[in-house]
């Protein structure tokens, strides 16, 4: 098409009518939203080739310029150390060659994965010959607000890239001086790719009100992710106007039914409690069928200390050497730490009640070898993840075989779960007639 | 099973623990809620021989028991009378007994549809030998706020009870009397049929408190949908921390290309404005290629004049009879009238950067017979439905064969476009091993 624009009456150029959610601002954070929302046109359109091209840039200069991140990442970590930031937070913002390697690692399988814009849902030829298909479109444009580790930086990325939408990254402030290098480096990389580097842009971390004005920029955002500690993400669900994707609170409960393997219970429990304390799909709750009251009990209670966990105990538990009352608070505690809530229940129903009561909704573990305990477990608990006679630790993109994670929805509107490319995007109808009407 | 539950140290009669947005509550709105809870949970459950009885029990209850509702109604009609209101909006607020017939076949129809719980949307069986299912579960508790028709109240409730989901209804206070009266039969009846018939209450229209405290029941309530006019909906989205569904504003487009077949685009033009002007799928604004300025343009005003439609023309458009001169608004504008606003457009591009900047993203459509102008319009036009050479009109769930509708989405989150059975569902995955760790 070359069509003259001489003619029109009216076009792009008037400007007179344009509604109140796209009225040109000032303010700096919509000035970043409306410059993503321009570029979200081109990236929307973009083939697969371009994309995935655009993701091997990234990963190059990542690696071509670490000496530039790594330096811009020595100042974030000296920050954090003189401000006596404890280590573990250090660590996690820390970066390295190693780190850096993983990144990239990650930029180039997200552009291993099939692209998921343009995949028809369905469709089909209606009665009147309309053809009708539901087609995968990307959002537009996605804010991400994170805290702490810088590499969330390019996974966001990454992945928003690949499933078309333009992204506004909102990090922490701990984590300012590398987010910018790592920012500078993947919109560089972008624009020597063909794609307008505006796709990926740093939102200033230097005050809350960044995170404000994003939440309540309806109309120029059309996602905001929130990914960080529950105090976080319960302030972005209830003062966003913007639609809100739930992420990772997980208070995870194991129950072990008077029908489980003991032994396979006892490897699940340790493995859901253990294996990684500090992440949203640990186990915080373990509920036993009181007829394993004398038997698994202690067995369990003995194993987890031995493994280094703190075990807190309903009344029965606590009657057990080194257990620490529980008090009512334990129950609803994501510790994401090596303690442990330990309660006897009398029957499966009153698992499920407990759960129910005290569950972030994320991921729940049945072990028995019952099938209709099993069944009625997984029927009645409504949770994103329920597993039977496997740890909850299964709970994740990678391992479902997703590919790449953005992070694991606890709501139940539009995804729930762990959430990877296809989760990224809307649908639209696409309804084709030769003057259709009704 | 049939444990006994004498030995649980923590169980269901336990309720020292509970959490703050599950604390048992006073307002007499948030009871319902956590009546709705409740019945929530066994009707998650239900089979759908349970649930497709119900259904066809308030069928029949509705035509058994008109007299009763045909009486509550007059009421309605009565006070609205008194009160002035338009003939227009007393027509939607009176029932007759064909309108009570059609409500009840809507019932019998949902009863029809296959079950969307239970659904596998994927699975299979990971490397390690997990076998991964995602099933469609109901939300649980879905609350709708909407306007005027008193026939809504069966359809939401048919919809919401055949997907599983306990619903709240809060209708209209023009409607309270005729609402009660619906509600109270579709309860007998769907006690009748075993079902605990807080699956369906209604919430007091008698103050806009109920709808706030609604919006607010976050944790109580899983989903909000608003239906009714664009006022409504935005106080809704704006205060609501409850995930909402937005519905059913339709600024709808249709853009007559250059190289359009002017006789289906004179019958698609006529049709998407005139066919039902006052729904949210009927056309408001129409662009025609500037090519035509001289050829279709006349023909297609003259045809709408013809047909009772005032025109508001940009410039060239007003200077043709009897056009009224159209005003900045009029481009922003749901009009839901015999009203329609045209402008011509110099290039198609032209077309699609008016559709971004004015268009409420429900519907859009291009008459084209040339390919790549259909193929450039569908990409770059984001709205819920993209229409080539059809009508608007069709963008509807009876239409597309969904068999049910419970409104338009014009979110980009969970649902977009018309909703039908799936759409009032959330997904969870169940995940199912032999003791398996990581």
């Amino acid at each position: 098409m070359s069509d003259a624009t001489t003619d029109a009456s009216i076009d792009a150029s008037t400007d007179a009518s344009i509604d109140a959610s796209t009225d040109a601002s000032t303010d700096p954070v919509l000035v970043l939203a409306d410059r993503a929302r321009a570029a979200s046109h081109g990236l929307a359109q973009a083939t697969r080739a371009t994309k995935d091209a655009a993701l091997h840039a990234m990963a190059d200069a990542l690696l071509e310029r670490a000496g530039q991140v790594l330096e811009a990442n020595a100042d974030d970590v000296r920050r954090a150390e003189q401000d006596g930031t404890p280590e573990g937070i250090v660590d996690r913002l820390r970066l390295s060659t190693e780190r850096l390697e993983a990144m990239a690692q990650g930029l180039r399988d997200v552009a291993g994965l099939p692209d998921p814009v343009g995949e028809v849902v369905r469709g089909g030829t209606l009665a009147n010959g309309l053809e009708m298909r539901q087609v995968r479109v990307p959002f537009g444009v996605v804010a991400m607000v994170y805290e702490a580790r810088p590499n969330v930086t390019a996974d966001a990325a990454g992945i928003c890239l690949k499933s078309g939408n333009a992204v506004l990254l909102r990090g922490s402030s701990s984590a300012a001086v590398s987010n910018a290098a790592i920012v500078e480096v993947l919109r560089d990389a972008a624009a020597g790719a063909g794609l307008d580097p505006d796709v990926v842009q740093l939102v200033p971390a230097d005050s809350r009100e960044s995170v404000t004005t994003l939440m309540r920029a309806r109309g120029r955002v059309d996602v905001l992710i929130p990914r960080g500690g529950a105090g976080l993400i319960r302030s972005v669900v209830e003062g966003s106007t913007v639609p809100v994707i739930e992420t990772g609170v997980g208070n995870c409960h194991v129950y072990v039914d008077r029908a489980a393997d003991l032994d396979k219970a006892l490897a699940v429990v340790l493995n859901a409690k253990t294996h990684r304390p500090s992440v949203c799909n640990a186990a915080e709750t373990l509920l036993v069928h009181a007829d394993l009251a004398d038997t698994f009990l202690p067995r369990v209670v003995a194993a987890l200390q031995e493994a280094g966990v703190t075990v807190h105990g309903d009344p029965t538990t606590a009657a057990l050497p080194g257990v620490v009352p529980a008090t009512d608070d334990d129950w609803d505690t994501e510790y994401l730490t090596l303690d442990l809530a330990v309660g006897v229940v009398g029957s499966i129903d009153a698992a499920i009640d407990h759960v129910r009561r005290h569950s972030s909704a994320h991921s729940e573990a049945i072990l028995t070898e019952d099938q209709s305990a099993a069944r009625r477990f997984v029927a009645a608990v409504d949770s994103a993840a329920v597993l039977v006679n496997a740890s909850t630790r299964f709970t994740d993109g990678g391992e479902l075989g997703f590919g790449a994670e953005i992070g694991i929805s606890t709501q139940k509107l539009h995804a729930r779960g762990p959430m990877g490319l296809p989760e990224m995007t809307s649908t639209k109808y696409v309804v084709t007639g030769d003057g259709h009407v009704r």
